[in-house]
């Protein structure tokens, strides 16, 4: 291995960011459970998931035996307008740290929506429009993949609904006009332009929305208009292949330099990001090439992997999409606030879900007030001010850092860092003001929604 | 010259940084007028300057005559933190104006202070380190000034005091909690913490403050407490000399695929991201080796090139400053409400106002709603959200080349992008909502101001 400076940020060339996208299910022995139709409570088949989704989505979501899957030229296109992103040797961060390890982090956020969200956002766009439709819906909490969608369809001509959760779209109003600027309709969820959204008025007046019931605004509002579909911006298998671009370009960059990761952490939320970035680490793991330590990082507030079951579980609040098998709080569960948005699910990608069942992978939670401790140390060091989100990842890449200072290991860490913070700040202010909390719920608080999940077929 | 591929982003490596800032008053033959000391009427001395800046600033302020001055080590690696900045072909613009002109933009707003800023604050910073100083202090109006200098700062463990006007203080939160987050203290101008503070809030109860206020209490806080020193974002030599890092680069890419620009474009508030765009460029020009077109744009409620006078005037409201010869329209001036907070300063870079009124460069002015059409096709072809400031020179960039659809010209068009809008939404919406407004001042408008201006030896 030929020794060489590393430089602080690695990009690769243009004609170096990926071809095809990598599929891991080709590679698991054990593939995650296809998604049952929530009625018959048997497997999904292409034409029941056509109403909703987008047909050339529904084969990648179905496939899990091409391992390599063809990128279309015009997302490579749009790729070459923010990608590569650079892999980061964190030289700063060392230092502050006096850690004998070495830090690498992929930098997903040096895009408008400020997140890894536009490498799904633009694929399933591209697909829309191939497929002839006038638009698409999707729901959108937090904002970043209700913008990614919204640049997508600005690229593609296409019409772009986004059902906000109302008191995101009220105290988030940047994000909105964000969005607004890219062309998109954005909606505060409930809203009366759907049944579904009248009647929860009906019942909840002065309700402030939820992800699950925008989430079904957003499929009724697709089903229902000639030329509209759904899209998601996580937990899909489809999600996962796209983002695998971001693993991809991390391991050319890494490899150009001969370096290779001991540990790999990411945060998890619907798991887009951490499947993305470890997609073909894990592959050489899964084909018995190499090992790696992976960590998935959750919030104490919203533990899927961690004191979740590993069952057949709604996706949504309202009980109106597929089911999938996940590692699942119950879909009733709401966890307390907590302004990492995009952490806020109650499941997790059934791919994860079933490699970390099977032990590929580590998950561990970390608490609100430590995580934004984190985020303030590495935006004095590295500069950028990051997302809630990812300071989950820096945490923990913080803590085994520290780790290596006590054992005098020096050993390689790469995690995810896939977004920036500009539309957290309320959040920061509360850290920077000492009025943040951590609301870790008890046992007792997650009984209600574990022990609400259906008896469903193969759920122990 | 070899026709090669040229990517949508051309990024240098590492070690193509430059490793020398350049100064263009080397090459030019009338060079600006020096600062006076508004007592004496006579050229600022170094210790008279020495008070109020660190010495090594005051040199580079002073220094006419060597062209390249090194960049030292330190900051050299904290450049590498965040630069080379990418120099991107505008495809998508270019296909969706239908133009054969090529337009090519330098983008210095992929860092956390959001703009171009952070060239020349991590610069001063440096120099208030190496001096052994405690801290420095400035003033900050949008905040991105404010933002990069509380990043450099927390990388050189300086103390950072911002006063922020009170009006953007309370309408920017955000803008404030980024800085907060990186050590800094910001507090809303006027305040209590200074003399001239309280005198103003004696006078004016309730004001709402102004840059000019906020200027005059940073430099007190500077020059009243031991080991801190006053900084400044803009307008000053040393600033255009720091900012020459965005043209150097800028030349160095094109120059990679054998492309030379036609016309250089850049926005004009105090004239930093326009002074260090250009620089390289006009160096040439300077030594007559090749010509290029130069634009100033300049919004239409703030005007200072196109309707100002070229004479000696105060650079702040508060008239403690020295005086700089300069295109002003009087400190006095108060420009309409424009949300291009960057460029709401009544004077200009006296290096810039030189080579203007020598002919080196011309200058035009957009109306903002104009502006922010720019802004909304660019963000939607290109990707970027651009910040208002730097959409003066979108707008301009876009005129440039529908002229060439016109004529059929193949111009090649290069303009600075200084900065995202993250910041700006609320300025965002007013543009989507169809509320944004034009105030152009009238004659009657600058008269007030303009007369105002003192009878300085040399103003005719």
């Amino acid at each position: 291995m030929t020794e060489k400076k590393i430089p602080y940020k690695i990009y690769l060339e243009e004609k170096e960011i990926p071809t095809s996208w990598y599929n891991m299910r080709a590679d698991m022995k054990e593939k995650p459970a296809p998604l049952l139709n929530p009625g018959t409570l048997q497997p999904m088949t292409k034409e029941e998931l056509a109403g909703v989704f987008c047909d050339d989505l529904i084969d990648q979501e179905l496939n899990d035996t091409d391992a390599f899957i063809p990128i279309p030229e015009e997302i490579q296109e749009y790729y070459k307008t923010y990608r590569p992103s650079p892999t980061v040797r964190a030289y700063n961060l060392e230092k502050a740290l006096g850690t004998p390890a070495k830090i690498y982090y992929k930098f997903e956020g040096n895009n408008t929506s400020g997140s890894h969200k536009l490498n799904s956002a633009i694929a399933q766009a591209y697909y829309a429009k191939k497929q002839g439709l006038k638009g698409v819906t999707t729901e959108t909490g937090a904002g970043q993949w209700g913008t990614a969608l919204s640049m997508a369809c600005a690229y593609f001509g296409l019409d772009c609904k986004v059902y906000m959760v109302k008191v995101s779209y009220e105290q988030k109003p940047f994000r909105r006009e964000v969005m607004r600027t890219y062309g998109a309709s954005v909606t505060p969820s409930p809203s009366d332009t759907t049944a579904v959204g009248r009647k929860i008025l009906a019942e909840h007046p002065g309700t402030t929305g939820s992800l699950g019931c925008a989430i079904s605004e957003a499929v009724e509002a697709a089903t229902s208009a000639p030329g509209y579909r759904y899209v998601l911006g996580s937990v899909l298998n489809q999600v996962l292949l796209h983002q695998s671009v971001i693993g991809l370009e991390a391991k050319k960059a890494l490899d150009k330099y001969g370096v290779v990761p001991d540990i790999i952490i990411g945060c998890a939320g619907g798991g887009s990001n951490l499947g993305g970035l470890i997609a073909p680490f894990m592959g050489e793991k899964l084909r018995g090439e190499r090992d790696y330590r992976f960590i998935a990082v959750e919030p104490a507030s919203c533990p899927s992997f961690t004191r979740g079951k590993f069952v057949y579980d709604f996706c949504d609040t309202g009980m109106v999409c597929p089911l999938a098998k996940m590692y699942t709080l119950g879909s009733g569960f709401i966890p307390s606030p907590n302004h990492a948005g995009g952490l806020r699910f109650h499941g997790m990608s059934p791919i994860l879900s079933q490699l970390y069942h099977d032990g590929f992978m580590e998950a561990r939670t970390v608490e609100q007030t430590s995580v934004f401790e984190a985020a303030t140390i590495f935006a004095q060091y590295e500069g950028i001010l990051p997302a809630p989100e990812s300071s989950h990842s820096i945490r923990a890449a913080i803590d085994e850092a520290l780790k290596c200072k006590e054992t005098g290991e020096e050993k390689t860490i790469l995690f995810g860092l896939t977004g920036t913070g500009y539309f957290d700040m309320l959040a920061y202010e509360q850290y920077n003001n000492r009025t943040m909390h951590d609301e870790i719920p008890s046992d007792e608080d997650l009984k209600p929604s574990l022990n609400a999940i259906p008896a469903f077929p193969g759920n122990e």
